[in-house]
């Protein structure tokens, strides 16, 4: 059968790098991915073909991955993080539709919302939305209701690409509408560079995320709950057990 | 400095689990956790006094680990998943409240939102929630607000802990829920014992959530957005690229 590894490297660091991805990239022939990405992974690519594509590229990468399985060698795509959240593995599929004899395999890696949350201490241990303030692909208005009402259901809040070059009002917008339903002494906090080198992170309340210009694109933000709070030093979501 | 690990071992098996978990563990005096979550890692535990307890004992489990760090014992806390979903980093740091030389440290794992996604396809492609149906240390009113409005936000939904020996409806009335504000043909999917003996998938109407005999306590339920659709046999949620 003919095979397409989409595979999420986790943070960057090999230490948060699962041994099935890993293996995955070792049995395959070819590697596909964003430069950066293929980048992390090039001690494990002595003797395979290396195709690597600069940013924004997305469906072109995936076309690229599907030439090659089409040709028989097997692909490992390689994400950040996991490749099942806003990762490749759906518009890989997507792209793949017409190609049903090629398997795609997601293997999962560790998701920013996880790698953070452990950076941070614990405040995803309760039931928590995950939502990107990116509008490249999403309509703004989709995104303002999806912050609206995940603040009004109390869930912890965690935030991707809070910030890019041209958009640097998103995460200021997004935290007025989650102040709506949360007060802005919430405990909350932010992680840059996480798993690689430059990591960096900072606990704040919601009303220090306004106007923050330390949060940049490779951050990634978490808003806690009413229940948040922060002990020795790390942001603690309690799950409600009787200590 | 006084140390300790809360480890997420990922979903099972030892190619789910990352390095740094494994590091984590050698590094230790002492391994921590519930019976069967230790049984898991009992090849790296050799040589380490081990001390496992029975389910529900979650606080008792923080305390003996605070017992041995006390006495400048290095822990590892094993959690299956990622510690910091459900897991016990947060209740170990609420224990270990009175301990600020003691340092806490998440080690962060594939959580079953992750690896039951990968197994499914792409469903988590998009913005998303996760929601445990378990009321023991959840009032049953929250979680139904919780499922009404991540369903009216048209967020993806990962829902955990479905049903228990005692509670055998809570699917179901979730299902009612969310069915309020989404097509009861929306696809869905949930996986059995991921990563373990055992593991089985399936893909399904939301309708065909309900009075679903199949789905236990060690199943992870996905609820697609209203854009998921089934691509040869994955559930894939669209992030939106033009193809």
């Amino acid at each position: 059968m003919k095979k397409i590894f989409v595979v999420g490297i986790g943070p960057g660091e090999a230490a948060y790098m699962t041994p099935a991805a890993g293996a995955a990239i070792a049995e395959s022939d070819v590697v596909v991915g964003y430069t950066l990405y293929v980048e992390l992974v090039r001690d494990l690519c002595a003797g395979k073909l290396v195709e690597s594509t600069p940013m924004k590229k997305e469906t072109d990468r995936c076309r690229i991955a599907l030439e090659h399985a089409r040709k028989g060698r097997t692909v490992a795509f390689v994400c950040s993080g996991d490749a099942g959240v806003y990762g490749m593995a759906g518009v890989m599929c997507e792209v793949a539709e017409n190609d049903p004899d090629i398997e795609i395999i997601t293997v999962p890696g560790i998701t920013a919302a996880c790698s953070g949350a452990a950076v941070l201490g614990a405040p995803l241990i309760h039931d928590f939305a995950v939502i990107s303030l990116s509008d490249l692909l999403t309509p703004w208005e989709t995104i303002e209701k999806r912050l609206l009402l995940a603040a009004e259901a109390d869930f912890v809040i965690c935030l991707y690409n809070p910030k890019s070059m041209k958009r640097r009002d998103h995460l200021d917008r997004a935290v007025e509408y989650i102040a709506k339903s949360r007060s802005w002494e919430t405990p909350c906090g932010y992680v840059k560079n996480i798993g690689r080198e430059g990591e960096y992170s900072r606990l704040c309340t919601l009303r220090e995320l306004k106007d923050n210009e330390d949060i940049d694109m490779f951050t990634t933000v978490f808003v806690g709950n009413s229940g948040t709070r922060v002990i020795n030093g790390r942001l603690v979501t309690p799950r409600g057990y009787q200590i």
